[in-house]
């Protein structure tokens, strides 16, 4: 039978990302390629707790439960973000199975084809997929190591009247940046002259290797709630598999999320919630987080150091004060497709650049994790790297 | 702000059964009025062993998972289907949140708006908000206790040239209809001929009083497997809460959905996933199901005798050979909005049929759940029942 598909399929595609980790999984590669926490890290006896205490808390625990999520856990969630100077109240919060959802149930009430939005470039693979999956336009915004820059934005804005700018200001995934707080205050400013939502997605805020040397979140400057919607995750701090983050923003904005959710899942699965809540309730979680952000603070300086060595003439990357990601910017003359599969045989994986682009402009970058291999795999893994740099 | 959001959010509604739920759950209302299951009969203590086997089973299983699902899971419910007549392998197997979200992901990579749908009249709720959100024609077919009228089917699959006809041939909800093995397989005929895709959406095809009574499912039917896109659910059998459902069919499809599950949510809950499949490796779930159905039968016969007692002339309503629901066709006289309100004051509540129809023609229905409350709660909620009828 010939299958006649709706026209949104044509941008449709298999995460690169995903892709070649399949290939890594095989043998013997050290893969620096994903973004995944540390399984080893995860708070497994806590987690363990959290879910029998959850299951045994009655049996409506395990029944249909309400769209928005279970209330208790949105309050303790709202109330950690206003340990964050951030606000937010139960009230304007939707439970979501990960913040990838969140992205999706924002584009689907937000946007028709033809659509503009505007994003960071290079911006987060799984973020430009949704976008294209609603057929959206996404128009990339200039931007240096202290975020979009101000004349471009305004320029774009003024010419494209998009419905949303899309930002992950902290630590973004692929290239470490965090935006100071000027041009959070600027986007803001902005923001309010054109009228257009900021989308805020922050799954690695907490992730902070020196603490407060990091801007506040945008969410915390609009003051008035009306031009930032908020998204967060536990998957990088806690586990990814309990598929759990949230959306907050203007009540207007989530009411129709809800509606969206409501029609895509009914809601998020529930025992995970109630675990959660108990162990937001029973487990120090703050402390949980300053365990491994200092692991991988660790592991971050031991790639540094290994970088360092890298004796390779035009290659450009910063230190990350957090997150997951070392943003390599390598000599035109190399191609990271090419130096990947050479890797590959080498024994190490990476992320090329390239899928993280909405314009493809600049494909000689790459993405190296420091979260997901131990101290001595980052060594090994960075030796193959250098030979293969020294191959090619 | 005025927020300038898509189209699609016009056909947005939140879920009328929902809001009633809501009322419903404030005092001393008997609620026949949800689908919920009864959660007494939940299986707490093997969804408690099969989340700590789960949770303690490797700290891969709680790292992010592969969007298809975890392996050994699609093998055992391909299994399951199997011992059903049904044909599934695992690779043409996507496990979602639940078969809601199977309805949604089917509907992204089948739709263009203004693209058209046939269903049953009255079909499930919850199917027509997610075909409405796609900005889809949902073309209602004639429909007899049999299941949809060849005639009409057949002139309205060459009249609007369909991308797909939906249905809910077992223990259809609302109407707890059967459709007879004739129907089912004059169905797929017409799907060969018309090529249509039929998405057969079965969650609660296991809950049947009479075994063997009832005909194997469309899917089985496929032999080519070609044009039946089939879902179900552990919902309704093991626990809603665990937000678990799968969605099988050509592999051309099911490589789309998987895409577009990767956009929506990357994948479903794993902790879940792995106690679904410890829960199945380790417990008798036919057993339960057995136990489970027998209950539901006997609440089933205590609703059968109080309707019989009600004297109502015009009242036509069918004995479910399974399911979860009497559907009542009312004297037209008899307006079941105002029932409901009446209802409620004498403290019963059930849900009125108008929304389940597309075309709304026929709204002197309504809907009685006989799963989610106790024997006496239905002799107590029918005899108010009984009172309100008397009263209007």
């Amino acid at each position: 039978m010939n299958y006649q598909f709706a026209d949104r399929v044509r941008y449709f595609d298999a995460s690169a990302v995903r892709e070649i980790l399949k290939v890594v999984n095989k043998g013997n590669v050290i893969s620096l390629a994903g973004g995944l926490p540390d399984e080893a890290l995860f708070p497994v006896e806590a987690v363990d707790q959290a879910f029998s205490k959850a299951i045994n808390s009655g049996n409506k625990a395990l029944q249909y439960a309400e769209t928005e999520g279970l209330f208790k856990l949105r309050q303790q969630l709202a109330e950690r973000m206003h340990s964050k100077g951030m606000h937010a109240q139960p009230d304007n919060m939707l439970i979501t199975s990960g913040s990838q959802q969140a992205i999706d149930l924002f584009s689907r009430i937000m946007f028709n084809p033809g659509d503009v939005v505007l994003t960071e470039d290079p911006t987060y693979l799984a973020a430009i997929q949704v976008f294209q999956s609603y057929e959206v336009d996404i128009v990339p915004v200039k931007s240096d190591r202290q975020g979009m820059v101000e004349e471009d934005l305004e320029e774009k804005l003024e010419q494209h009247q998009p419905k949303c700018v899309y930002v992950v200001p902290t630590f973004s995934n692929p290239d470490g940046k965090v935006w100071s707080k000027e041009r959070r205050e600027m986007l803001i400013a902005l923001a309010k002259k054109y009228q257009v939502v900021i989308f805020e997605d922050d799954p690695y805020g907490e992730i902070q290797f020196e603490p407060d040397q990091v801007p506040n979140s945008i969410q915390s400057l609009d003051h008035d709630g009306e031009y930032v919607v908020y998204t967060s995750t536990i998957s990088k701090t806690v586990v990814p598999a309990m598929r759990l983050g949230w959306i907050t923003g203007p009540k207007e904005v989530i009411q129709l999320v809800t509606q969206a959710k409501q029609a895509a899942d009914l809601h998020t699965n529930s025992i995970s919630q109630h675990a959660l809540s108990h162990l937001l309730n029973d487990y120090d979680l703050d402390q949980h987080i300053k365990r491994i952000t200092t692991v991988y603070y660790e592991r971050m300086n031991v790639m540094k150091d290994c970088l360092n060595d890298l004796d390779l003439e035009g290659l450009v990357y910063e230190i990350p004060k957090g997150g997951m990601f070392f943003w390599l910017t390598l000599p035109d003359s190399i191609d990271p497709a090419a130096l990947l599969e050479k890797a590959v045989d080498n024994g190490v994986a990476f992320v090329p650049g390239k899928p993280f682009y909405v314009e493809a402009n600049q494909t000689s970058t790459m993405r190296l994790n420091f979260t997901n291999a131990t101290i001595d795999e980052i060594k090994e893994g960075m030796n193959r790297l250098v030979k293969t740099f020294n191959e090619i």
